[in-house]
């Protein structure tokens, strides 16, 4: 069912079983399983609890809806005896949630960490292998049509987040709404972020989707993360997307594969398709049956080593008056080297902290911010260890 | 049921269901599934066989039987209406063998490169990070546990072989028994050969297990491979496996994590059972329902880039003569490298050849070896492109 067809998408179907009017399916009592494809919240929202109460299964690879519909989707398929299944949702083809969900099924999740937008990601590794500015390859990028014309959803990190959503309730059991943990995008990074991550910090820039247990206190947060050149992470480039999770019982694995694309999704989608068939009548839960999150950290007591890019005046007295106000919001500085100014223009100063806990940082950011001899909003990366 | 049930294993256990006879178990008409840990052929098979025909369910990580009695299992299974679950055998902990089975069903599967022995790839690792000679590598890995005192099985590929029946079974559909294929282990690596890999080839040497299709002809061979440092299967170290498959509508997936040991190989039996319990009455069967394999390509007709180490005497002509040998088996060079002798020695000559044949090339070897100033056998890895 669409709206449109009559478009030849290069695939031969009977137009016996075209429709335009979706109740045509959805009403249609031989039809076991209906796969939504639509995107969006509306229409999609009501087709799937209509497929659902009709007792039809339902496919979908509908992160957003998921991410925000959660609970009301899995309560009517549990009424209604029915599956819905999304692995195309998270990491397209990848073959991530079903293992997630079963195959890892013996452990406690300990960590997530994931690079899971195929378009930051190939900005990032184009900046990263070319030096070039952010919006000069997001242009290349909307060319190729690996981003979309408003690229907010993705260089913003939403899209990150909303399957950050998805695999803190598989890994944790826990649902997390976008609004109640930090998201950043990765518009502020410049090619002199990524030069100094790469030649000082042995390091590469990607935006991560981050969730781990401390001490049954959640940490759940999506930003541009420096990873260290020996993880495998710091290798997923392009648009190519990966989930590094860490078991108490396997320890860690890594799935990878394209996360994005009308062929992995298809392969996702058929997955699911089959998987259902196997067994009409099986129910499936998702994550694990009582979670051992006692609650979501907030991110203010989030502690991590920090990355500053720090644009100042080439003056005497810049560095004691920088060092003194991280100083005293317990701040230590663990590596500093600032570029000479050659026409009086104000320099980035490139700093490493030691551990320090994200409230200090934030306010010693606002702080800094505000001092006459800096000339730029700080650039603040976070270290993965 | 052990033959000690003694020996205290950190684990509490209720003594009552302890038992020394196997056929308490066997017979036991309230056990649905039966975990085989026996390892080895017998009596792990006849116990497995038993089990089956007492209609129990078997999981298992003995690769080894599967890879010899892949299909005499598989029928007996069949013929009682029980499954047989193996997801341990390969990969460890790694969810692999069911996300390729199932997770994957969409795709026919094009290509599969693994590096699935942690003892060869830890030694491969330490050797590359310190420089050091196989043998003493070797004796530190036995050390430390994470090489057996008879290390042959490990080294010489033997496991991986099996590994690779049981992939290319679930991949490919077809059963290719170990001596039918070209099993070569890493005893001849030394640090000159991976350290010219990096300087030279941007590539490091890992033990891989490899099937392909090319054209309806599998090329199935286990041996050690330069593999371009960009790569994913690059950064595979130490211990960890990974498994690197391509489907036709898919792409690319790698699954990565630790290939062996207690706790990794309890996570993956664990989800065996519990996929069991799921669905006890459910049939599973491994790989496509048709092969699209025409038949096996013999390793003569592999054709791929070599990279030879000939240790030579430093005489005028030798580079002459060598270069005539390869040159009349249309054998033709990319780039050539001899190190200057400084004491009348012979030296190592570095060689890389553009796309050969197997068969030409092993008969240049035996033409090479019997130079009168060739001093040591030819070392051979081959690139992975």
């Amino acid at each position: 069912m669409d709206l449109d067809i009559t478009t030849d998408r290069g695939v031969e179907v009977d137009p016996q079983i075209l429709s335009t009017n979706v109740d045509d399916i959805l009403e249609d009592d031989e039809i076991d399983i209906v796969i939504e494809l639509v995107g969006g919240y509306q229409p999609a929202l009501s087709f799937i609890l209509k497929a659902m109460k009709n007792g039809k299964h339902v496919v979908t690879a509908n992160k957003a809806l998921l991410a925000k519909h959660w609970q009301e989707l899995m309560d009517c398929a549990h009424r209604n005896g029915v599956r819905i299944c999304f692995e195309a949702s998270v990491g397209g083809g990848i073959p991530l949630l079903e293992p997630l969900n079963e195959g890892l099924a013996a452990n406690n999740i300990e960590t997530v960490y994931g690079i899971i937008n195929g378009t930051a990601n190939y900005i990032l590794t184009k900046m990263a292998d070319l030096g070039l500015d952010f919006d000069v390859v997001l242009k290349e990028a909307q060319l190729m049509g690996y981003a979309e014309q408003d690229p907010t959803f993705d260089v913003e990190g939403h899209d990150t987040a909303q399957k950050l959503i998805i695999l803190s309730i598989l890994s944790f059991g826990i649902y997390v709404e976008e609004e109640k943990f930090h998201v950043e995008g990765i518009t502020r990074i410049t090619p002199d972020d990524i030069k100094f991550a790469r030649e000082e910090l042995d390091s590469v820039v990607k935006l991560l989707a981050i969730a781990q247990l401390d001490d049954g206190e959640l940490e759940i947060r999506v930003h541009p993360t420096l990873v260290p050149q020996d993880h495998l992470l710091a290798s997923v480039n392009d648009v190519f997307n990966a989930v590094y999770m860490v078991g108490d019982v396997v320890g860690p694995v890594l799935m990878y594969g394209q996360g994005a694309g009308m062929m992995p999704t298809a392969s996702a989608v058929v997955a699911d398709c089959m998987n259902i068939i196997q067994d009409m009548k099986r129910t499936v839960d998702y994550g694990p049956a009582t979670s051992r999150v006692k609650k979501v950290k907030d991110m203010s007591r989030v502690e991590c080593k920090y990355y500053l890019r720090i644009t100042a005046l080439d003056e005497p007295g810049v560095l004691h008056s920088i060092s003194g106000i991280l100083s005293d919001l317990d701040i230590s500085i663990e590596s500093v080297s600032q570029k000479k100014s050659e026409d009086d223009e104000a320099v980035p100063i490139f700093m490493v902290t030691h551990h320090a806990l994200e409230k200090n940082i934030q306010e010693a950011m606002k702080i800094i911010n505000k001092l006459d001899f800096v000339k730029k909003e700080t650039v603040l990366i976070r270290l993965l260890e």
